[in-house]
C-alpha cells in the first residue's frame, strides 16, 4: 500500500511539553497552513502551532479528515488518555496518521476501531510496501537534493522553500518526502531511515520516478556523510535520486553533530566535495546550485553578512531558506535553465 | 535472538543447476571442512561440494546437528520435496538454518514440525533481534575491514584467509560475519544488508564489540562504495567497523559492477582513496595494510606479475588470498604491531 494522507488535519499535539516535542505538528502547520483546520492538545501541553484549539467534533464539522499525531509520545507508549482518543477519531470518521516509531497497527482497540469503521491509520515512519534493489538508471526529469553538514539543520525547509518559489513562479516542482514530517507535508512519500538497508536507494528511485525533462523533484535529504550514525542512509538516497542540482545546507556555529559531542561539525568546503563525489556516480552531470544557512540563531546584521561571505566564498547563491526565502537560489536555477 | 548455529553441519543443495547456484554451501565446506560431514543432493544436481553423499539418517549417524539450506531456490519458493525433506529432517533432531530470502519460519508445515521436536530454525538473512543507533564511540581492540571495487569480489574469502593465517600464528583473531554465507562459516553474525538502514553501523558496533587490546576482528565487507545499488550499506558499516587496518579487494579484468552492465569498476586508487576517506570519520587512524587480488581467471604467470606490480604501485603487500594465501599481508601487520 502506497502512503496517501487525506487533508484537511487536524493536528495532535498530546501533551507536548515543548516545541521541539511538537516539531512535527509545527512544520506541517508551518508549510500546509490552508491543510490545516486546528490543534487538539491535551492538559499539559505546553507547545502550539498558532492554530484554533478544537475539539474532535470541531474539527469535524471544519471538514478535517484525519487526525496527524505530530508529537512525541514519552518513553515510546501510548497512553490510555491517547488511545480513548484515538479510537473516539475514528468513531467520528478521521483517518489517524502517525509518524512514531509504534505503530498505530500494533494497537488492538485502534486496530478494531478502524476496521468497524473502514478508517485508514498510517504509520509513515514504517513502510508498507517493498522496494526493488536500485538500478542506478538514468530517469528523465530533473532533481535537485538538498544535503548538510548534519542531521536536523534545514534540508526539509530548504526543499519546501524552494517548492513554494518554484511553484509561484509557475515552474513545475514536487517536494519528494523521505522522512516523517515531510511526509505529512507532502501526503505521500517513504521514511527512508525505516526502509532494509539493500533497498534505500531503489525506494528513492521510486519515489522519484519519470517525469517531464522541464520538471523538478526536490528531494529531501536524510541524515550526513559525516554523521557516524546515519552516513549509510544518506549515501543511498543521494546514489537513488541522481541528482542533477545539489543544495548544501548548514548552520554556522554548531558545535557538534547531532547527539554526538565527541564529532565535530566537518568542514563545509570538504562536506560539499564529498557528497558531490558521491552524486557523480549516478548522474556525473551534479553540481550545487546554491548554499542554504539556518541564521536562527543569528542577529539580522550578522546573518547578512554571513550569508554574503558565503556566498561569496563558493560562488553560489546563499539563502537563509525561512528567513528570507530562496528567491535567489530560483534565479540561479533559471538563468542555468 | 542471537544467531548461534550448531556444527556438525549437513550441506543441503537441492537440484542446484550449477556450481554458482551452490555457492554458499561450497563456501562453508571451503572454510570450514571440519565441520561439515557430507552433502545432501536432490535428483538433477549438477553442484558439488566434494563431500560425502549423505542421506539425512546417515549424517545424523555421523552426528550432524544442523542441515544448512545452502543453495538458492529458483523462483523464491520451497517445493513440495524440499518442504518434505526439512519436516523429517526436523523429526529426526536437526535445527535447520537458511540463507534464502523466503522465510523457513514462514512455511506452517516446518513450523509446527521444528515446535513439535523443539528445535530451531534460523533464517539468517533476516536478523531476529533489534539494534541500536550507532554512536561512533572508540572501541578497545583491533579491527580489520575489507572493502572493494565490487560485490562479490573477494571481501569474505579475503577476510577468512586473514583468520585461518593469524589463528595459525597464534594472533588472537575473529572473523566476523555480515552477509549470510559467513553467518554459516562463523556460525553467528548480522546479514547487514537486511538491516533497517537507520541502524547498519550500530549493527556493525554490535557485532563488533570492545575486545582485548592485542585482538584482531575481521569484519567482513559488503558490497562497494562505487556499487549504486548498494554503497549506502558498504558506507554504514565502514562507520560501525571503526576498521585500524582496511585492505582492498579487487578482481583485474572484472568488465562492469555486478549486476549492471553500464557501471564500469571504479579505479583501485580512487575506490582505496574513498573508503579510506570514509574510515577516518569514526578512526582517524585508519589505513591500509594490503591488496587482495583475485587472480582466478589469470594463467600464473600472468597472476604472479599482476601481484607485483600491484604491489610495488600500492607500496603494501598483495595477494591473491585463495591461490596462494595472505602470509605476506599477516607479515606486514605482525610487523606493523
Amino acid at each position: 500500500m502506497d502512503i496517501d494522507i487525506k487533508h484537511p488535519y487536524l493536528l495532535f499535539l498530546g501533551e507536548a511539553h515543548d516545541m521541539l516535542a511538537a516539531k512535527t505538528a509545527i512544520g506541517v502547520a508551518h508549510w500546509r497552513p490552508e491543510w490545516c483546520v486546528g490543534q487538539l492538545r491535551l492538559p499539559g501541553c505546553n507547545a502550539t502551532c498558532s492554530l484554533p484549539d478544537l475539539t474532535l467534533e470541531q474539527a469535524k464539522e471544519k471538514g478535517a479528515k484525519t487526525v496527524i499525531i505530530g508529537v512525541a509520545n514519552r518513553g515510546g507508549k501510548f497512553s490510555a488518555a491517547w488511545i480513548e482518543l484515538m479510537v473516539k477519531a475514528l468513531g467520528l470518521g478521521f483517518d489517524l496518521a502517525s509518524g512514531l516509531h509504534n505503530k498505530l497497527t500494533d494497537i488492538t482497540e485502534v486496530v478494531a476501531a478502524a476496521k468497524q469503521r473502514k478508517r485508514s491509520l498510517f504509520d509513515v515512519r514504517h513502510p508498507t510496501r517493498e522496494f526493488e534493489v536500485g538500478d542506478g538508471k538514468k530517469r528523465t526529469g530533473k532533481r535537485l537534493l538538498a544535503v548538510g553538514t548534519d542531521c536536523s539543520i534545514g534540508k526539509m525547509y530548504s526543499t519546501l522553500a524552494l517548492e513554494r518559489e518554484m511553484r509561484k513562479r509557475g515552474m513545475k516542482a514536487d517536494f519528494r518526502a523521505t522522512g516523517q514530517t515531510g511526509i505529512f507535508i507532502a501526503g505521500s512519500g517513504v521514511s527512508i531511515d525505516a526502509v532494509v538497508s539493500d533497498f534505500v536507494s531503489g525506494a528513492v528511485e521510486w519515489l522519484s520516478p519519470a517525469n517531464d525533462p522541464d520538471h523538478w523533484d526536490l528531494i529531501e535529504g536524510q541524515g550526513s556523510l559525516f554523521h557516524p550514525s546515519y552516513a549509510g542512509v544518506t549515501m543511498g538516497l543521494i546514489h537513488g535520486a541522481q541528482p542533477d542540482a545539489l543544495v548544501i545546507c548548514h548552520e554556522p556555529g554548531r558545535p557538534h553533530m547531532r547527539g554526538l559531542k565527541h564529532y565535530p561539525l566537518p568542514d563545509v568546503e570538504q562536506c560539499m566535495e564529498a557528497n558531490l563525489k558521491a552524486a557523480t556516480l549516478t548522474n556525473p552531470k551534479a553540481h550545487y546550485v546554491g548554499v542554504c544557512l539556518n541564521t536562527s540563531a543569528m542577529k539580522e546584521d550578522e546573518a547578512r553578512k554571513a550569508l554574503e561571505e558565503t556566498g561569496k566564498k563558493f560562488g553560489l547563491p546563499c539563502v537563509d531558506p525561512v528567513r528570507w526565502g530562496v528567491g535567489p537560489l530560483v534565479d540561479h536555477l533559471q538563468k542555468a535553465g
